[in-house]
């Protein structure tokens, strides 16, 4: 574990008058202990308090070695969880409930009157984990570089005749040789009009010689994310095809040249989309620029008109304009991931933008 | 979608003297809507009433079609849903919540004193899915007969060579060519040892002469999850290992015939239970004896001995007793399906329990 982590939580707690909080999350958890832990429907809680007394709520079933920056307390199925954690809160303060904390349990910790009153606080872990320190930034450039790799050895197999399901396989076979321990998010592997509409589930479709192809993929490597999308064309290229690919090219460098400490998120979004209205296709980009990324493939902090938040040195999000023309068959998105740094950002991912068309064999 | 279930709901509130609810699990509001709806982070939140007028609060990201029992009332990203939800909930009354509603929705919701008081309610739909319904339990046969053609499929292939990973995949691969929408869990395929850890994880080991072989698997057709286990060895059997099969699977039959109407919970594990310590295992059997199943894998309520619940027509669940030796590298457990009857028990696997030694090409 990174011991500077929950130090960076409690000032946050003090700047907001908290004196204790619960976190219940599995990825904060593994944030703030180094533990990962899946507890499923079992209660598991990390209580955390200004005063350094921190505990770990914890089922025996899932026994830990070595220190977590918490006193693990245990206990088993037939105990009251919420009532065991009860008795170290701070009955008459305000408490922080993590936003996923099943309501079963907070209505329990309720009834035991836990607390003076309950706040939503996941914004205070929120707020810490979007500022990668350095540990977590190499890991993301180590993720990403990996996922250049796969990327590279997926792109030509798309003119081969697989089915997007076959390439759907190929993709978590690639990561998991490549030493992923899973995959970040369901691949998309779409072709042409499937590629095109952003609620396609990946079915037994084989590409078209002109095809638009849709590779927005990533893994978890070493417990952290990575995600990038490239679009190829099978064989060849329309006109048109081509005028998109370059239009979203461009836009997502205007998103990258405009990812820098002091810029707004809503910045980085615009800088996109307004390029894009500008070539004639702006109802075709139907969702945000992108999202924050980290422990979990979305975190918290998106690119998009409406986050106002001023971007931060530390930050990690993906820049993914798109332009989608269904009746065209034509779906185009291009993403990378970007690292905030002093002075601009740093690109993580490293496969060419240029429009790749690739060897099609129907 | 199925008329009858919210007027069970419905009755089951009364008998609370609960006059609204919330019903927000994705698979609740599925058995009572129809309607299977992932919405990840966006509140889903099914509002009950004993008056008859339901609603369905949704995000606009999930556009649905047809009839579903409630009223559907739509929201998109920049709305406050609870705010939309408090709309229609009666402030002097309490309010039934389900235990998983993420408590960020909750404490909005108490924040604008959207009830009188709030109660954990997940109880009430939990029960009512528990007795199947004539269309479930044909549904939960259909599974298992699948399962079973699985299953037949599967054993041989213990004997080829594979490592646990292979098998995996092969297994997964099993269910989507017969129609399957996934896996209803992650299978487990252990070889020997690793069959006698219940922590194992799937790796790369291949089998060797001699070892058991523990198959737990099962898939998701038409909703519906089936969920088998049969133990097989590679090649040839010990002595102890003989032995110790005949025992679960004696103990497993026992736990059958416990299966009726009238009888306790309790009573099937104890069946199991009572006759693998009377045969000097006891300490070797080390999990409860089942659990519910039905939309999802793993159903309120289980076959252990603290469940006192008295056993209805209708019910579905699992008899998997197990001993498991892991300094004889043995693993054993034979699981069926049962569905409880007007008299006893329907066995949903048909697949055989004799004693099976597959071929082993080493």
């Amino acid at each position: 574990m990174n011991s500077s982590r929950i130090p960076r939580i409690l000032s946050a707690m003090k700047e907001r008058n908290l004196t204790q909080m619960i976190v219940s999350d599995p990825a904060a958890i593994f944030y703030l202990t180094g533990k990962w832990i899946h507890p499923g429907e079992r209660m598991l809680a990390l209580y955390l308090n200004i005063s350094g007394d921190h505990k770990l709520i914890i089922n025996r079933l899932f026994p830990q070695e070595g220190d977590c920056g918490a006193e693990l307390v245990w206990y088993d199925d037939t105990e009251d969880a919420v009532e065991i954690l009860s008795r170290y809160t701070e009955k008459d303060r305000p408490l922080g409930i993590d936003k996923t904390w099943p309501s079963g349990f907070l209505l329990r910790l309720q009834e035991l009157n836990g607390a003076s009153s309950y706040c939503n606080s996941s914004s205070i872990v929120d707020d810490v984990r979007r500022i990668k320190d350095a540990e977590e930034q190499q890991r993301m450039r180590d993720a990403s570089l990996a996922n250049d790799r796969v990327m590279e050895r997926l792109i030509p197999l798309t003119g081969k005749g697989y089915s997007e399901k076959e390439l759907d396989r190929i993709v978590r076979e690639l990561y998991a040789a490549s030493g992923h321990s899973d995959v970040s998010f369901p691949p998309i592997t779409a072709y042409g009009k499937s590629g095109a509409d952003p609620h396609h589930s990946t079915d037994s479709t084989c590409g078209k010689r002109g095809d638009s192809v849709v590779l927005d993929i990533g893994g978890i490597l070493n417990h952290y994310c990575s995600d990038m999308t490239r679009t190829v064309f099978l064989g060849e290229v329309s006109d048109k095809a081509r005028e998109v690919y370059e239009i979203v090219r461009e836009a997502q460098q205007r998103g990258i040249d405009a990812a820098r400490p002091g810029a707004r998120m809503c910045d980085v979004d615009n800088a996109c989309r307004s390029y894009i209205t500008e070539k004639g296709y702006g109802d075709y980009f139907t969702h945000r620029t992108g999202h924050s990324i980290g422990i979990e493939d979305h975190e918290s902090g998106d690119v998009s008109s409406v986050n106002q938040n001023i971007i931060q040195p530390g930050q990690v999000f993906s820049i993914e304009p798109g332009i989608y023309l269904p009746e065209d068959g034509i779906g185009v998105r291009i993403e990378d991931l970007v690292l905030i740094t002093e002075n601009g950002c740093e690109v993580l991912n490293h496969y060419p933008k240029d429009l790749i068309v690739v060897p099609f064999e129907s």
